[in-house]
Protein backbone atom coordinates (compact mmCIF):
# COMPACT_ATOMS: atom_id res chain seq x y z
CA UNK A 1 0.00 0.00 0.00
CA UNK A 2 1.53 3.44 -1.21
CA UNK A 3 -1.10 5.43 -0.22
CA UNK A 4 -4.32 4.84 1.61
CA UNK A 5 -6.83 2.24 0.16
CA UNK A 6 -8.94 4.88 -1.79
CA UNK A 7 -6.33 6.82 -3.43
CA UNK A 8 -4.13 3.47 -4.54
CA UNK A 9 -7.87 2.20 -5.63
CA UNK A 10 -8.36 4.95 -8.07
CA UNK A 11 -4.29 5.08 -9.23
CA UNK A 12 -4.92 1.63 -10.12
CA UNK A 13 -8.26 1.93 -11.35
CA UNK A 14 -7.39 4.94 -13.91
CA UNK A 15 -4.94 2.24 -15.38
CA UNK A 16 -7.53 0.86 -17.46
CA UNK A 17 -7.79 3.55 -19.45
CA UNK A 18 -5.45 3.02 -23.04
CA UNK A 19 -1.80 4.70 -22.66
CA UNK A 20 -2.18 5.20 -18.99
CA UNK A 21 0.65 3.47 -17.35
CA UNK A 22 1.83 3.79 -13.65
CA UNK A 23 3.00 7.26 -13.31
CA UNK A 24 0.13 9.07 -15.15
CA UNK A 25 -2.22 7.34 -13.20
CA UNK A 26 -0.52 8.88 -10.30
CA UNK A 27 -0.94 12.13 -11.96
CA UNK A 28 -4.24 12.27 -12.94
CA UNK A 29 -5.31 10.99 -9.57
CA UNK A 30 -3.56 14.18 -7.51
CA UNK A 31 -4.92 16.27 -10.37
CA UNK A 32 -8.40 15.17 -9.72
CA UNK A 33 -7.65 15.27 -6.08
CA UNK A 34 -6.01 18.41 -5.66
CA UNK A 35 -7.89 20.64 -8.30
CA UNK A 36 -10.95 19.09 -10.20
CA UNK A 37 -13.18 17.29 -7.43
CA UNK A 38 -15.96 18.45 -9.38
CA UNK A 39 -15.27 17.54 -12.65
CA UNK A 40 -14.12 13.83 -10.78
CA UNK A 41 -17.22 13.69 -9.49
CA UNK A 42 -18.52 14.65 -13.11
CA UNK A 43 -16.21 12.18 -15.17
CA UNK A 44 -17.65 9.60 -12.36
CA UNK A 45 -21.35 9.73 -13.05
CA UNK A 46 -20.79 10.32 -17.27
CA UNK A 47 -18.49 6.64 -17.26
CA UNK A 48 -21.31 4.66 -14.52
CA UNK A 49 -23.81 5.76 -16.94
CA UNK A 50 -22.07 5.24 -19.77
CA UNK A 51 -20.88 2.06 -18.67
CA UNK A 52 -24.25 0.63 -18.11
CA UNK A 53 -27.03 2.19 -20.60
CA UNK A 54 -25.07 2.66 -24.17
CA UNK A 55 -25.21 -0.49 -26.00
CA UNK A 56 -25.33 -0.61 -30.08
CA UNK A 57 -27.54 1.18 -32.53
CA UNK A 58 -30.06 -1.67 -33.77
CA UNK A 59 -29.27 -0.45 -37.57
CA UNK A 60 -25.51 0.38 -37.50
CA UNK A 61 -24.02 -0.90 -34.37
CA UNK A 62 -22.54 2.07 -33.36
CA UNK A 63 -22.29 3.01 -29.75
CA UNK A 64 -25.76 4.84 -28.82
CA UNK A 65 -28.21 4.24 -25.36
CA UNK A 66 -30.48 4.65 -28.29
CA UNK A 67 -32.74 2.20 -30.35
CA UNK A 68 -30.95 3.92 -33.63
CA UNK A 69 -28.20 6.40 -33.42
CA UNK A 70 -28.49 9.88 -34.02
CA UNK A 71 -27.21 9.42 -37.66
CA UNK A 72 -29.67 6.26 -38.41
CA UNK A 73 -32.28 8.14 -37.01
CA UNK A 74 -32.37 11.15 -39.07
CA UNK A 75 -34.20 12.02 -41.88
CA UNK A 76 -32.19 14.30 -43.34
CA UNK A 77 -29.62 12.36 -44.86
CA UNK A 78 -29.15 12.86 -48.33
CA UNK A 79 -28.49 9.45 -49.60
CA UNK A 80 -29.98 6.55 -47.36
CA UNK A 81 -29.43 4.44 -49.95
CA UNK A 82 -25.91 4.10 -49.41
CA UNK A 83 -23.94 2.69 -47.12
CA UNK A 84 -20.49 2.92 -46.08
CA UNK A 85 -18.66 0.02 -44.17
CA UNK A 86 -16.33 1.08 -41.18
CA UNK A 87 -14.43 -0.41 -38.71
CA UNK A 88 -14.72 1.56 -35.36
CA UNK A 89 -17.38 4.71 -34.65
CA UNK A 90 -13.96 7.01 -34.70
CA UNK A 91 -14.44 6.60 -38.52
CA UNK A 92 -17.49 7.70 -38.60
CA UNK A 93 -16.91 10.49 -36.92
CA UNK A 94 -13.64 11.05 -38.98
CA UNK A 95 -16.07 10.91 -42.29
CA UNK A 96 -18.66 12.87 -41.00
CA UNK A 97 -16.28 16.03 -39.91
CA UNK A 98 -14.92 15.97 -43.69
CA UNK A 99 -19.34 16.06 -44.11
CA UNK A 100 -18.82 15.01 -48.27
CA UNK A 101 -20.78 11.94 -47.44
CA UNK A 102 -24.30 12.58 -46.66
CA UNK A 103 -25.29 8.50 -46.58
CA UNK A 104 -25.48 6.25 -43.90
CA UNK A 105 -22.57 4.27 -42.02
CA UNK A 106 -22.25 0.03 -40.37
CA UNK A 107 -19.65 -0.29 -38.40
CA UNK A 108 -17.83 -2.98 -37.89
CA UNK A 109 -16.38 -2.52 -34.58
CA UNK A 110 -13.52 -4.65 -35.48
CA UNK A 111 -11.75 -6.60 -38.81
CA UNK A 112 -11.81 -10.24 -39.43
CA UNK A 113 -9.22 -11.47 -37.83
CA UNK A 114 -9.30 -15.32 -37.19
CA UNK A 115 -6.43 -15.74 -34.69
CA UNK A 116 -8.24 -13.41 -32.72
CA UNK A 117 -11.60 -15.06 -32.66
CA UNK A 118 -12.70 -12.55 -34.75
CA UNK A 119 -15.39 -13.79 -37.62
CA UNK A 120 -18.02 -12.51 -39.55
CA UNK A 121 -20.54 -13.04 -36.67
CA UNK A 122 -18.34 -10.69 -34.20
CA UNK A 123 -18.56 -8.11 -37.06
CA UNK A 124 -22.50 -8.25 -36.82
CA UNK A 125 -22.15 -9.35 -40.86
CA UNK A 126 -25.96 -11.16 -40.59
CA UNK A 127 -27.21 -7.75 -40.09
CA UNK A 128 -25.47 -6.31 -42.79
CA UNK A 129 -26.58 -9.06 -45.07
CA UNK A 130 -30.18 -8.13 -43.69
CA UNK A 131 -29.61 -4.40 -44.67
CA UNK A 132 -28.24 -5.94 -48.07
CA UNK A 133 -31.22 -8.18 -49.12
CA UNK A 134 -33.54 -5.43 -47.77
CA UNK A 135 -33.63 -4.11 -51.28
CA UNK A 136 -33.13 -0.33 -49.98
CA UNK A 137 -29.55 -0.63 -50.73
CA UNK A 138 -28.04 0.84 -54.14
CA UNK A 139 -23.96 0.68 -53.21
CA UNK A 140 -22.10 -0.25 -50.24
CA UNK A 141 -19.09 1.73 -49.86
CA UNK A 142 -15.83 -0.45 -47.95
CA UNK A 143 -14.24 2.13 -46.16
CA UNK A 144 -12.20 0.15 -44.08
CA UNK A 145 -8.31 0.45 -43.16
CA UNK A 146 -5.52 -0.52 -45.84
CA UNK A 147 -3.99 -3.02 -43.70
CA UNK A 148 -3.86 -6.96 -44.40
CA UNK A 149 -7.04 -7.43 -42.12
CA UNK A 150 -9.12 -4.25 -43.07
CA UNK A 151 -8.26 -5.78 -46.82
CA UNK A 152 -9.38 -9.40 -46.33
CA UNK A 153 -12.82 -7.48 -44.52
CA UNK A 154 -13.34 -5.40 -47.80
CA UNK A 155 -12.74 -8.65 -50.18
CA UNK A 156 -15.58 -10.72 -47.92
CA UNK A 157 -17.67 -8.21 -47.76
CA UNK A 158 -17.56 -7.38 -51.31
CA UNK A 159 -18.52 -10.75 -51.77
CA UNK A 160 -21.71 -10.40 -49.86
CA UNK A 161 -22.91 -7.48 -51.44
CA UNK A 162 -22.24 -9.27 -55.21
CA UNK A 163 -24.47 -12.18 -53.63
CA UNK A 164 -27.14 -9.61 -53.32
CA UNK A 165 -26.41 -7.99 -56.86
CA UNK A 166 -25.22 -4.74 -54.84
CA UNK A 167 -22.83 -2.25 -56.43
CA UNK A 168 -19.87 -2.48 -54.10
CA UNK A 169 -17.04 0.08 -54.05
CA UNK A 170 -14.09 1.21 -52.01
CA UNK A 171 -12.83 4.03 -51.07
CA UNK A 172 -9.20 5.21 -52.99
CA UNK A 173 -5.75 4.47 -51.46
CA UNK A 174 -3.19 6.83 -52.84
CA UNK A 175 -0.86 10.14 -51.99
CA UNK A 176 -2.68 12.10 -49.54
CA UNK A 177 -3.31 16.31 -50.27
CA UNK A 178 -0.14 18.24 -49.06
CA UNK A 179 2.04 14.84 -48.81
CA UNK A 180 4.91 14.90 -51.45
CA UNK A 181 5.49 11.92 -53.64
CA UNK A 182 9.04 11.81 -52.47
CA UNK A 183 7.78 10.71 -48.98
CA UNK A 184 5.44 8.19 -49.86
CA UNK A 185 5.47 4.57 -49.33
CA UNK A 186 5.96 2.41 -52.18
CA UNK A 187 2.83 0.46 -51.39
CA UNK A 188 0.87 3.96 -51.45
CA UNK A 189 2.49 5.01 -54.42
CA UNK A 190 1.53 2.21 -56.48
CA UNK A 191 -2.06 1.55 -55.30
CA UNK A 192 -2.28 5.37 -56.47
CA UNK A 193 -0.99 4.45 -60.02
CA UNK A 194 -3.66 1.47 -59.76
CA UNK A 195 -6.77 3.35 -58.80
CA UNK A 196 -5.98 6.69 -61.36
CA UNK A 197 -8.75 8.31 -62.68
CA UNK A 198 -8.84 9.96 -66.13
CA UNK A 199 -8.97 14.02 -66.46
CA UNK B 1 -24.41 16.63 -31.13
CA UNK B 2 -21.46 13.60 -32.59
CA UNK B 3 -22.40 10.82 -31.19
CA UNK B 4 -25.44 9.88 -29.01
CA UNK B 5 -25.61 11.85 -25.72
CA UNK B 6 -23.88 9.60 -23.42
CA UNK B 7 -21.10 8.70 -24.90
CA UNK B 8 -20.80 12.26 -26.02
CA UNK B 9 -20.86 13.51 -22.06
CA UNK B 10 -18.09 10.44 -21.61
CA UNK B 11 -15.71 11.76 -23.98
CA UNK B 12 -16.40 15.86 -22.78
CA UNK B 13 -15.82 14.36 -19.07
CA UNK B 14 -12.80 12.14 -19.91
CA UNK B 15 -10.98 16.02 -20.92
CA UNK B 16 -10.75 16.59 -17.21
CA UNK B 17 -8.00 14.34 -16.93
CA UNK B 18 -4.27 16.09 -17.43
CA UNK B 19 -2.67 15.37 -20.90
CA UNK B 20 -5.61 14.10 -22.30
CA UNK B 21 -7.07 15.96 -25.49
CA UNK B 22 -10.17 15.23 -27.51
CA UNK B 23 -8.38 11.95 -29.91
CA UNK B 24 -7.32 10.74 -26.67
CA UNK B 25 -10.77 11.31 -24.99
CA UNK B 26 -12.49 9.58 -27.51
CA UNK B 27 -10.14 6.58 -27.75
CA UNK B 28 -10.47 6.10 -24.26
CA UNK B 29 -14.08 6.39 -24.54
CA UNK B 30 -14.26 3.91 -27.12
CA UNK B 31 -11.86 1.21 -25.33
CA UNK B 32 -14.10 1.29 -22.51
CA UNK B 33 -17.32 1.24 -24.67
CA UNK B 34 -15.85 -1.88 -26.44
CA UNK B 35 -13.62 -4.27 -23.90
CA UNK B 36 -13.58 -2.78 -20.22
CA UNK B 37 -17.19 -1.98 -19.48
CA UNK B 38 -16.20 -3.85 -16.26
CA UNK B 39 -12.87 -1.81 -15.55
CA UNK B 40 -15.03 1.21 -16.61
CA UNK B 41 -17.40 0.70 -14.05
CA UNK B 42 -14.82 -0.14 -11.36
CA UNK B 43 -13.31 2.87 -12.13
CA UNK B 44 -16.63 5.11 -12.25
CA UNK B 45 -17.45 4.04 -7.90
CA UNK B 46 -13.48 4.34 -7.50
CA UNK B 47 -13.36 7.77 -8.38
CA UNK B 48 -17.19 8.63 -6.78
CA UNK B 49 -15.95 7.27 -3.66
CA UNK B 50 -12.22 8.95 -3.75
CA UNK B 51 -13.77 12.47 -5.06
CA UNK B 52 -16.33 12.57 -2.25
CA UNK B 53 -14.12 10.83 1.05
CA UNK B 54 -10.73 11.72 0.39
CA UNK B 55 -9.37 14.62 2.42
CA UNK B 56 -6.11 15.67 4.01
CA UNK B 57 -3.75 14.15 6.57
CA UNK B 58 -4.32 16.25 9.51
CA UNK B 59 -0.50 15.67 10.39
CA UNK B 60 1.39 15.93 7.35
CA UNK B 61 -1.91 17.29 4.65
CA UNK B 62 -1.24 14.74 1.80
CA UNK B 63 -4.33 12.93 0.47
CA UNK B 64 -5.85 10.06 2.64
CA UNK B 65 -9.56 9.33 3.29
CA UNK B 66 -8.52 8.37 7.20
CA UNK B 67 -7.36 11.42 9.77
CA UNK B 68 -4.03 10.16 9.85
CA UNK B 69 -2.31 8.77 6.59
CA UNK B 70 -0.53 5.69 6.87
CA UNK B 71 3.31 6.88 7.30
CA UNK B 72 2.22 9.46 9.88
CA UNK B 73 -0.05 6.69 11.43
CA UNK B 74 2.87 3.97 11.28
CA UNK B 75 4.42 3.41 14.53
CA UNK B 76 7.56 1.73 12.74
CA UNK B 77 9.13 4.60 11.54
CA UNK B 78 12.42 4.74 12.97
CA UNK B 79 13.10 8.79 12.80
CA UNK B 80 9.57 10.27 13.86
CA UNK B 81 11.85 13.47 15.05
CA UNK B 82 12.71 14.00 11.14
CA UNK B 83 9.94 16.14 8.81
CA UNK B 84 11.05 15.92 5.06
CA UNK B 85 9.07 18.66 3.40
CA UNK B 86 7.72 17.98 -0.09
CA UNK B 87 5.86 20.39 -2.62
CA UNK B 88 3.37 16.87 -3.53
CA UNK B 89 2.44 13.63 -2.68
CA UNK B 90 4.51 11.92 -5.64
CA UNK B 91 7.46 13.14 -3.83
CA UNK B 92 6.70 11.31 -0.95
CA UNK B 93 6.15 8.39 -3.45
CA UNK B 94 9.92 8.87 -4.92
CA UNK B 95 11.34 9.40 -1.55
CA UNK B 96 9.42 6.34 -0.21
CA UNK B 97 10.64 3.91 -3.28
CA UNK B 98 14.37 4.84 -2.36
CA UNK B 99 13.44 3.50 1.02
CA UNK B 100 16.28 5.56 2.79
CA UNK B 101 14.49 8.22 5.06
CA UNK B 102 12.49 6.80 7.88
CA UNK B 103 11.03 9.73 8.80
CA UNK B 104 8.28 12.03 8.53
CA UNK B 105 7.00 13.75 5.42
CA UNK B 106 4.91 17.31 5.57
CA UNK B 107 3.35 17.47 1.93
CA UNK B 108 2.99 21.76 1.13
CA UNK B 109 0.57 20.46 -2.28
CA UNK B 110 2.18 23.14 -4.08
CA UNK B 111 4.98 26.47 -3.76
CA UNK B 112 4.47 29.79 -3.12
CA UNK B 113 3.59 31.68 -5.96
CA UNK B 114 2.03 35.25 -5.17
CA UNK B 115 0.78 35.59 -8.65
CA UNK B 116 -1.18 32.49 -8.56
CA UNK B 117 -2.31 33.23 -4.98
CA UNK B 118 -0.33 30.46 -3.36
CA UNK B 119 1.06 32.08 0.12
CA UNK B 120 1.96 30.58 3.20
CA UNK B 121 -1.68 29.75 4.32
CA UNK B 122 -2.61 27.93 1.28
CA UNK B 123 0.64 25.46 1.68
CA UNK B 124 -0.51 24.88 5.70
CA UNK B 125 2.77 26.50 6.99
CA UNK B 126 0.78 27.39 10.32
CA UNK B 127 0.46 24.24 10.36
CA UNK B 128 4.01 23.06 9.69
CA UNK B 129 5.08 26.01 12.94
CA UNK B 130 2.33 24.08 15.52
CA UNK B 131 4.61 20.62 14.42
CA UNK B 132 7.90 22.47 14.95
CA UNK B 133 6.53 24.35 17.77
CA UNK B 134 5.88 20.95 19.38
CA UNK B 135 8.83 20.33 20.50
CA UNK B 136 8.95 16.72 18.80
CA UNK B 137 10.73 17.91 15.72
CA UNK B 138 15.19 17.54 15.67
CA UNK B 139 15.78 18.78 11.73
CA UNK B 140 13.20 20.21 9.36
CA UNK B 141 14.91 18.74 5.93
CA UNK B 142 13.88 20.70 2.84
CA UNK B 143 12.78 18.77 -0.17
CA UNK B 144 11.05 21.23 -2.22
CA UNK B 145 12.35 20.98 -6.50
CA UNK B 146 14.63 22.99 -7.84
CA UNK B 147 13.39 25.78 -9.33
CA UNK B 148 12.68 29.65 -8.54
CA UNK B 149 9.49 28.53 -6.49
CA UNK B 150 10.66 26.03 -4.94
CA UNK B 151 13.86 27.89 -3.70
CA UNK B 152 11.63 30.41 -2.50
CA UNK B 153 9.47 28.57 -0.31
CA UNK B 154 12.55 26.17 0.62
CA UNK B 155 13.79 29.70 1.97
CA UNK B 156 10.80 30.64 4.16
CA UNK B 157 10.32 27.50 5.60
CA UNK B 158 14.06 27.50 6.59
CA UNK B 159 13.27 30.76 8.60
CA UNK B 160 10.35 29.84 10.23
CA UNK B 161 12.49 26.91 11.28
CA UNK B 162 15.16 28.76 12.56
CA UNK B 163 12.66 31.10 14.46
CA UNK B 164 12.16 27.43 16.44
CA UNK B 165 15.46 26.89 16.63
CA UNK B 166 15.10 23.91 14.78
CA UNK B 167 18.01 22.54 12.99
CA UNK B 168 17.05 22.78 8.62
CA UNK B 169 18.99 21.82 5.95
CA UNK B 170 18.20 20.85 1.91
CA UNK B 171 18.87 17.87 0.03
CA UNK B 172 21.41 17.92 -2.23
CA UNK B 173 21.68 19.41 -5.93
CA UNK B 174 24.40 17.97 -8.19
CA UNK B 175 25.52 15.66 -10.67
CA UNK B 176 22.79 12.49 -10.64
CA UNK B 177 24.53 9.08 -10.90
CA UNK B 178 24.81 7.47 -13.78
CA UNK B 179 24.58 11.53 -15.53
CA UNK B 180 27.63 12.70 -17.65
CA UNK B 181 28.86 15.89 -16.72
CA UNK B 182 29.41 17.07 -20.34
CA UNK B 183 25.71 16.85 -20.60
CA UNK B 184 24.99 18.41 -16.92
CA UNK B 185 23.93 22.15 -17.01
CA UNK B 186 25.74 24.90 -15.86
CA UNK B 187 23.48 25.99 -12.98
CA UNK B 188 23.45 22.18 -11.61
CA UNK B 189 27.08 21.92 -12.31
CA UNK B 190 28.12 24.94 -10.62
CA UNK B 191 25.54 23.44 -7.52
CA UNK B 192 27.40 20.31 -7.19
CA UNK B 193 30.64 22.75 -6.97
CA UNK B 194 29.20 24.51 -3.71
CA UNK B 195 27.80 21.40 -2.17
CA UNK B 196 31.09 19.22 -2.54
CA UNK B 197 31.54 17.18 0.83
CA UNK B 198 34.73 15.91 1.95
CA UNK B 199 36.11 12.55 1.38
Amino acid sequence: MKFSPLVDDLIQSLRCLPGVGPKSAQRMAFQLLERERKAGQKLASALASAMSDVGHCTACRTFTEETHCPICASSRRGHSDLICVVETPADVLAIEAGGHFSGRYFVLLGHLSPLDGVGPDELGLSLLAQHLAGGEVSELILATNPTVEGDATAHYIADMAKKHNIKVSRIAHGVPVGGELEYVDSTTLALSFNGRLPI
